[in-house]
């Protein structure tokens, strides 16, 4: 059976043991970790989803492979009506944890790599694709996590990949025999992946020739010997370890710094090595995929928010306030803007060689380079509507205390009928969306703002859109000298 | 046959005999004023397109009445498709003109005539429906073009239609028999309405009871008797009169205020009189299928003005600049946002009773939104690229002077290579679209930007939303107080 | 001797015992708890700068009472030069403390209630100025820190004081006998208010007769009898406790919920106490006065977050990228948008008829309204200078361990020659200025944007501009009929 | 009497006789000539407004070198308070007229120059500055106009002066001879230059020494031999030929393309030759003096566009609608943004080594990138508050005509107590400042946004901005390796 329960995707974690460390620490029981716990729940409500009759629909699919019923987050884009129904389940999926729904990235990883492997294949008469298929096959049917290691940590950016002064800090590959290659190096900004089983690798850069060492694409389990995770430091996780004003009660997202030290791959899990004139296709394939999702994951985000934030304006008595109703208003135009750009990105996409569809390129990086703009101002929005208690609300722990709690409760209430803790929550809810990582990782996902223009840049037919304006202006060469 | 060749547009024109004013005198030859002309030749291109192979099967469908090839600016949504199709013939017909395409009204009126009518008779027993279909039947047969009459002039807005000073501020009926009704008032705006053979009326504003004169609908040909014709005056439109520094050579839009002065409408050609509790519907359709179209057209005027600005950025010798491409790529950007708001409110729609296929209507006023706000912005970024030679350029009249042209054509050159008129002649297009009626007609058409937050609100589910922040934040019940 | 040292300051906190909460416990010594420690280094250096031979002319003035050297955070503006002195004054404290300097609103409240208690006594014959002035000589010559108590809790906005269902939802007068006066309620939002001696307290809105007993000014010690403090949570105030990533290393803000319960205030420090008409004068002022320093206390914290966004951009290696040199340049343009317009309210203000130098109440306005807005655009272009690296990185406590510290030190690395604690360093700054209260503060800090639109409309003169359109267009007079 | 009369200034045109061309043809009378004629008007106030006791302190000064009382406009700043005085007329000018004032452009070219030449003189023992002194003698005491001559055309902007295909699309010196210098080249974006009695010709960009021809400053009267002018064109100026719908009835600002034709210049009028390591210092002082002045001019047309826009609102009878009044409050936001920026340049300017006082060149930027962007926002601002009728509105000529007049008054009227004529040309008035030339002069006026953003990046002390942030964040040194 394809499709596990959340507390099997658990049980299924705690069989690994993975090297964390946490502020300085070595963490044993990583998967009851308070910082680390909030995410596998969010990755454990993409297995219920599945399971849930609400949702059936939405968050499965048919595997083109096995033909059996699979989450659809491992699945392959076999249409249009695949790719637009991937997108809804995202949005979904994000309003029920109220943040990052962390495993898209699994199909975010598979379909490039299905499509790269393919094509490299085609080109070079290997066989990376029958291998990846295979391990597609394994993921689907055991129904596992892979977490995407895109991101190098890039040392001096002026650098290639063969020219920093330390030559590890893109990861490449130190070793090659008949079993496997042996890989070095590090990436960071790795999302959710205390939450997964396999780690999917690609190049985040397009290389040269001088590079072909960094050319290397392959999955690893996160157990494998020489990996080590380092987890980053969030705006407000300390929260998480007293339990208290947490905002969003049971989901978070965590990324990790993953170092990879002289690793070993067996040749089965590599599907790419050295062939670095693909690096290019596999970052195009890779943004094309990551960025218009979040055309739908953002929405649902912004859905809780925008929530919270109409609630709290009841609370606070100014919900009929004209400005109050503008401004959220607006953020609901903002948010349904991104919704736009990544359904017509899933809606004007096309069958690639290998049989699987992609979306929209330039409309995908158009979401993800409204995304990168939007959220800021809706967060803005969101702390107006809230008022100056945004920032300087007394702790839930106040409020429980039997002395001072109950003078919070008199003098933290808005509206009448509504408990002051309730305002409280909705308060932190709205604080942990606009002052926790939730706007910079809406900037950087998939790549920052600039990676998005040089894209559209170079989607965008200048010399049709010349020839139109010349058509228009009366304009039928170019050259020469006179008049009309 | 009904698809007329553009030259039998023309003449088809040439029979009417409208009482027209321009600038204070009445015109007889009004096809082949320079004023009107432009609009005459812009419609002439929808009728080319729909006989050029290359366009046809975009601009073309199969009547659902009669089963005969159309006009697909003539066609009621049958499906997604069409809906989406259709979006994709604004853009291309938009492309082709530069400017505003006219005759897209004719559809966005007839389809939602199409549902209003078919549910007023549901409800009220009347037999509206049979009779717009008939009249359908015609237009399509025919191959016209009807122009839209919605917005009445309104006089003082704080002031319902039949709260006005003077009752005729709104159109009304002023008389009804066994023939039909007579009909008095004004509307304004009518976009191209002189190169049109109808015009489809509708209401402009929800009313209640004491408006039931207001509420009608109906069809009327442009000659009728009692109907009179004052052309609205733009910003550079003169230069048509002089024939220099066009900017678009041969294509314009125009506008006219309208007067009705006891027009007789026969019955077969009323299609609402007194329903007033249907008004509401009428705008929402009308509005949800009026400004998703804004997502098809205003990106193909975009691409024409954003061609011309990148060969000026050519001829000007900075299209390599850093800061030149990020200006170019983020019209792009703009442009492709409305384009993907379009698309998404095409595909997010659903199929009325009487089977009309509606644009989702919270993306439609999600689109048009954006077209109240990128295009002022694409503008300064074009102007920013183009240089201040926007403002201050000599007349193509200088250029063909024997004496003062060469010392122009020596002076107003860019890069060596490219003659000095190719350049003006681009200038002159980037100022006709950015310093010509083209913005305000992008924040006013369909409704201003205040009609569309409204919409967006009122299909906002803010007790959704309200739910999923609930959820994630651990907030069970809204009432009572104590902790949680 | 007028000024203390920083030590002192320090040392006289110490002798005052008030009650305050944190997170639900009560805290006996609250001068070194690492929550309001750095509240208290801040005010520290207000007292330290003043002694500072660099920084003594701009911190330090003679008071006009006096004529003793005080500091000027305690002075009254006797000029416009003394105005624009002073918002020198606080770009430069900010700039040393890279956050809000706290210790303003002394000056914020003095001002207006000098002018406050002088027009109530010209109007009512009351004796508040004389007491105020007495008042203001003490904490003048004691180089005292008051607090500002100005914002109520509100309860349900939509009902003013008296109508709450709490009466206590508004600070208001219980009881009066011939020693004074006895106050209950609460103020929010109270700004470093554990690192003061005083505070100074003024009604928050406008009110009517009804709301009489809310109409009250006075000036309480911290260690007053009835009094209780709640301190406010910030989103990154745990790293205070744990000491590490930081960001500011030294200095921080803090807010306190400050609960009135029967508090006495003899006479002598009642400043307003009934004179429900004086309310709006009283806001007025102080919003006048306290929105304008926003011009110059802002652009000093932004000060150091350009530095710290530069150096990451240099030791990311992209410095010389013209996107990023665009970035930043945008982010100081904005910033000196912001200074500008401080500047222009100083030049611009006039004496009122106490003597006190007050700000244009137009400009502070535009000031305070820019600095709800630019902070969020230029986190966003920080954001994006400094990279993901913002949302992701590990803690110094790994780099600071001996198995993981060293891996962390290698690939976290920039450039080759900064070591990667310094890169470290600055990105947790960034983060500290970025996603912590900085933003919510410079919106609500002297109230929300709205509270400002309200001012600038009220400030207009509208019908000045209506006559100089009349003039220009040739409009001689508005009513009647006919033609021009 | 170093004051002339308005009458005067335009009798004095008469005696010139400067060779024009509009539209193609030689032009004889340009005093009187309609595209011409509104110029003149604007400079004419500017003479009126002197003699005006209600504006005389404001735009009158002593000549600090003849000591007699002449136009502002013709003064050298002596000291802040002038710089300040200087705009606070600029803006009551603008006011006035509704328009660019046109007769600024004399001011910010004297400034420069005399400092220039003070400089010049100094390093290179020329003696530019007693010659400049002479000429400015001069021109005070006949009270003239001159134009300034600074934006050469330019060619390939990718190329220096010296490196064009063709030598002169720079003006340059093409002879010298005991008596003087012989010019050749074109200037464009000439504002207001026919209404001008000489011509004050500045570098426009920093230059090499190949290009040592090319840096020339001199002064000429625009009837010297072998100069020519060709108007450009605006977007609505032949509405000055047909005197209807002007929106602004008298005033109007034009620019021209002057091409020089081998014109000599005598010795006492060259203020610079050959010297191209000062042309750096010229652009510097010139961009500083005149980008400073739009902070006081662009106030002073939006004030007038604000009050039609206002007005407009209550002929709609849409004055109270919460949205309407937020829009006319935050044009008067933006604008009032753009005055703090331009008083605070004033403010913060300091005395050069000639002693000329001048604004502060960052902030003088500042509100220069400011004025390139705000005018969009508030155009697109006014837009909406007015309506669609801005972009459709019939003729007056339609409203004057006996047949269709009186429907016109019925049918467009607004509010009842109104007449149809004001709302018309208050519609013209904003049509006017929207439609017209004022954005784009605005973005180019005193250089493009890119320019400004250059000059702020090197104002930015970038060195003092990172050390502020190393001292918050703890870092004492930027080298080196290890831990903290």
């Amino acid at each position: 059976m394809a499709l596990r329960t959340p507390e099997e995707y658990v049980e299924s974690l705690r069989r690994l043991n993975p090297v964390v460390y946490i502020a300085g620490e070595r963490i044993d029981n990583y998967v009851d970790h308070p910082l680390i716990r909030p995410g596998i729940n969010v990755v454990a409500q993409t297995y219920a989803a599945a399971l849930d009759p609400r949702y059936e629909d939405l968050c499965t699919a048919v595997s083109h492979i096995s033909g059996e019923k699979i989450n659809r987050l491992l699945h392959v884009y076999q249409s249009r009506e695949d790719c637009i129904r991937s997108l809804r389940m995202l949005r979904v999926l994000n309003q029920l944890v109220g943040t990052c729904c962390i495993r898209c990235v699994t199909k975010e990883t598979i379909n490039p790599l299905y499509e790269l492997t393919y094509q490299i294949d085609l080109k070079r008469g290997t066989n990376y694709h029958a291998r990846f298929k295979k391990y597609l096959s394994y993921i689907q049917s055991e129904d596992l996590f892979c977490a995407a290691g895109v991101t190098d940590v890039k040392g001096d950016r002026a650098r290639s990949p063969s020219r920093q002064a330390d030559p590890d800090l893109y990861v490449r590959v130190v070793k090659k025999n008949s079993d496997g290659i042996v890989v070095r190096g590090a990436k960071m900004h790795m999302t959710g992946v205390l939450a997964s089983h396999y780690i999917n690798v690609m190049p985040t850069t397009t290389m040269r020739e001088e590079d072909a060492d960094y050319a290397v694409a392959f999955a690893v389990p996160v157990n494998a010997p020489g990996l080590t995770f380092v987890l980053g430091r969030h705006s407000m996780d300390e929260r998480r370890l007293d339990g208290s004003d947490l905002g969003n009660l049971h989901y978070d997202m965590h990324e990790a710094l993953v170092i990879f030290e002289d690793v070993f791959i067996p040749w089965e899990r590599v599907f790419m090595c050295g062939e670095f004139e693909f690096t290019g296709l596999a970052i195009e394939l890779f943004t094309a995929m990551h960025r218009f999702s979040y055309g739908g994951c953002r929405p649902g985000v912004m859905d809780v928010l925008i929530g919270a934030t109409r609630l709290i304006s009841e609370i606070n008595g100014v919900s009929r306030a004209s400005h109050i109703r503008d401004k959220l208003t607006e953020m609901v135009h903002l948010s349904e803007t991104i919704w736009a750009c990544g359904l017509a990105a899933a809606l004007e996409g096309h069958v690639l060689p290998s049989g699987v569809y992609c979306p929209n390129r330039m409309l995908a990086n158009v979401a993800k380079l409204n995304v990168g703009r939007f959220p800021y101002e809706i967060a803005r929005l969101a702390h107006e509507v809230t008022g100056g208690i945004i920032a300087t609300m007394p702790s839930e722990k106040d409020l429980l205390n039997h002395e001072i709690g109950p003078k919070v409760e008199k003098y933290l209430r808005g509206v009448e009928h509504v408990p002051t803790w309730v305002r409280m929550r909705l308060v932190r809810l709205i604080e942990n969306i606009t002052l926790g990582v939730t706007l910079p990782a809406d900037l950087f996902g998939g790549g920052g703002p600039q990676t998005q223009k040089i894209v559209i840049e170079a989607e965008t037919n200048w010399e049709h859109k010349k020839r139109m304006a010349c058509e228009v202006a009366g304009i039928t060469k170019l050259n020469g000298s006179g008049t009309p």
